[in-house]
């Protein structure tokens, strides 16, 4: 595998447009397309949420019982959920409106919507917005950077990356683009990924790869605790790379499923780090537990505590704060194993023996957790296994972001 | 039941005291004695986190399996947790040295420590603190109350309730006092509360009714989701009321049970509207649903949302915010089943109808969330069941009381 600069144009045949339609912000791009030039195979998690968004339906529909996807319409302000019938029929009207323009079905065009909950999709400006993008769809890594910025909403910058990968001897290329922020503790997956590939793949394995892999990736991310009612990530194939397809889990699967991890556990990180008011990327890596769900519970208890994240805030190495989440995130274990270390840049501090808190430098903790990334990392000393989750600091502008969102 | 002024000492026989001690906060009230005349009979509930402080784990023993309960011994501002084996003696320590100077053995004293985890206690001002509140033991309602604030870490007042019943003519009362404020998401139980009561009543019964009353009072509490190492309620009955003992469920069982739940009530709301940095009392009342259990997890899960907070301390009315946060509660429903309500001294609003936000007069909705106590109602149309829970805003004080908490 090899990392590449772009986005979601990086891989052959995918070009991405976007707009300034006025639906929410004002004087910001806040709309962008993405197009395969030939139709895809498409994958797609989506929240666990009871309540789900409108386009979570219907890009649902499509993907599991749809013959291919060739378009992506995204819209950032609003979120068309807990819109009633009225915010599904928008769906339809949106994929109407792009199929048209673009001469595909509207059942190849999946939409997603990230903004504020419980308002109505402005159709016109919408549907004006995919007038002005379908002459503007390009292959160039501007379109791509330009789109990745429509989709933020709080984000305060974009997420986008690629990597090429060989099958078979041929070059294939992935590419995606997410956005992140607030309302971020996917359950299933996240808020909004969108992911490339020219590789040709069947369509079971397209969807274990991407089932298995957001597990260690977006599932791992923590910003708030709060599962969003829209979190989707969809990953498209449209097989322009020209390798053989992959069908089975050989060599080239790997390669696929390797190149895979790298865009999602990198998008997963930025994700986390642009926490909606973070100074900092805090992550938990917990060690030696006894088995791989114990790890991954432990360690997203601990970054999802609001004590644990206002003391990295404070840079205050709060141990006690970090058992006291790993002893109410439902694992049991032995407290009495745990060692606990804080890490960064900076250096590394032990500041827990045997589930015991030792006098440490205080100076040097400050230190190490002044750094904009910051790890605890918790061993257990009861297993072979580990996990990471992603999460940020929590921080007075979470709360002033938070405090007036739709205002 | 009779609402009553008072507190710890408002029933028969039950004395109080408080000290100084220089434990961590300085020139300020820090450990607190209850005592009573007679042996108690004692129900405990204690948290579920894997990681347990040592006071708990020396209660639950006694508890359990004591053959009575006669004092306790409060301290605030080290929590005595991830304090190992030493942590263990200083509660064997404390309950000698109080057994002694107080002439009852020492498994007859139970411990309660609250504030910063992986500290140890300093044993030469525990000890010098009880010598001190020994002699000072008294049946005042002045006792009582510095008592209570003797027990505080950041909350911001003191929290003291009192009741009388009847029991076959008798009268009996009941006295409590509680602190809350920060890592409080209780789980079988919360921070630290203790109650007292001078009816005679069976053990099991005096468990099985403090069992039965901590789901719907403090277990409905959320200030942060952080569910501490050292949550306990501790329920004393000493008998001097002269009742005839309660062994049954008869009327005097109702009477008692009313009154216990008037208490745990009244103490849960205080401490969920005393959350660190709180400016408003939030509560969370499901109506409608179709188990208790689904009316208490649902009512739950929006308490103790951040983004809910967030909203409620900007005064908006984001109602899907409020969806949102039922959607990943875990329980399951039909979203469009919900009406949503905002309520408080400035009148009641509708703002969701049928799953989907309706057009509200947001100026109406501003003043009715900028009242000190803002309920939020939710009906699900689907059954016959209703919980409340309680919770409060998410403030920057909130951030600020936890960015420094150890320095």
């Amino acid at each position: 595998m090899k990392k590449i600069d772009g986005g979601i144009t990086a891989p052959k045949g995918f070009l991405a447009a976007d707009t300034a339609a006025g639906i929410k912000y004002k004087d910001r791009r806040d709309m962008a397309m993405i197009f395969s030039e030939k139709p895809c195979r498409a994958a797609g998690t989506f929240t666990k949420n009871v309540v789900k968004a409108a386009p979570v339906k219907w890009d649902r529909e499509i993907v599991e019982n749809g013959p291919f996807v060739q378009a992506v319409v995204v819209n950032a302000g609003i979120a068309n959920a807990c819109t009633g019938e009225e915010g599904m029929s928008y769906c339809k009207e949106t994929a109407e409106k792009a199929g048209e323009l673009l001469n595909i079905p509207e059942d190849a065009v999946l939409v997603a919507s990230t903004g504020v909950i419980g308002m109505q999709l402005p159709m016109d400006k919408i549907s004006k917005g995919i007038e002005d993008m379908v002459p503007k769809l390009s292959h160039t890594r501007d379109a791509a950077h330009t789109a990745s910025l429509a989709i933020m909403t709080t984000d305060t910058h974009e997420k986008e990356v690629a990597a090429e990968f060989e099958v078979d001897g041929v070059t294939c290329t992935i590419g995606g683009m997410c956005k992140g922020s607030g309302m971020i503790h996917p359950d299933m997956c996240t808020m909004l990924s969108f992911l490339a590939t020219d590789a040709a793949i069947s369509k079971e394995l397209l969807l274990e790869a991407l089932k298995e892999d957001i597990v260690d990736t977006y599932n791992m991310v923590s910003v708030d605790g709060d599962t969003s009612t829209n979190d989707t990530v969809l990953l498209l194939a449209n097989g322009m790379a020209g390798n053989t397809e992959i069908t089975k889990k050989d060599k080239g699967y790997a390669a696929f499923k390797e190149a895979l991890n790298y865009i999602n556990t990198t998008l997963a990180k930025e994700m986390a780090g642009d926490g909606e008011g973070a100074t900092a990327l805090f992550e938990v890596k917990v060690m030696g537990a006894e088995s791989k769900e114990q790890a991954r519970v432990l360690s997203r208890s601990a970054v999802s505590s609001n004590l644990v994240k206002a003391a990295v805030y404070g840079h205050d190495a709060n141990c006690g704060r970090i058992l006291c989440a790993f002893g109410y995130s439902g694992a049991e274990f032995d407290p009495e194993k745990i060692d606990l270390f804080y890490e960064s840049a900076a250096g590394k501090i032990q500041v827990v023996k045997d589930g015991a808190a030792l006098k440490f430098d205080e100076e040097l903790a400050e230190r190490i957790l002044s750094e904009p990334v910051v790890s605890a990392i918790a061993d257990f000393k009861s297993g072979e296994f580990d996990a990471t989750a992603w999460g940020c600091d929590l921080t007075y502008d979470y709360i002033k972001i938070n405090a007036d969102y739709r205002s």
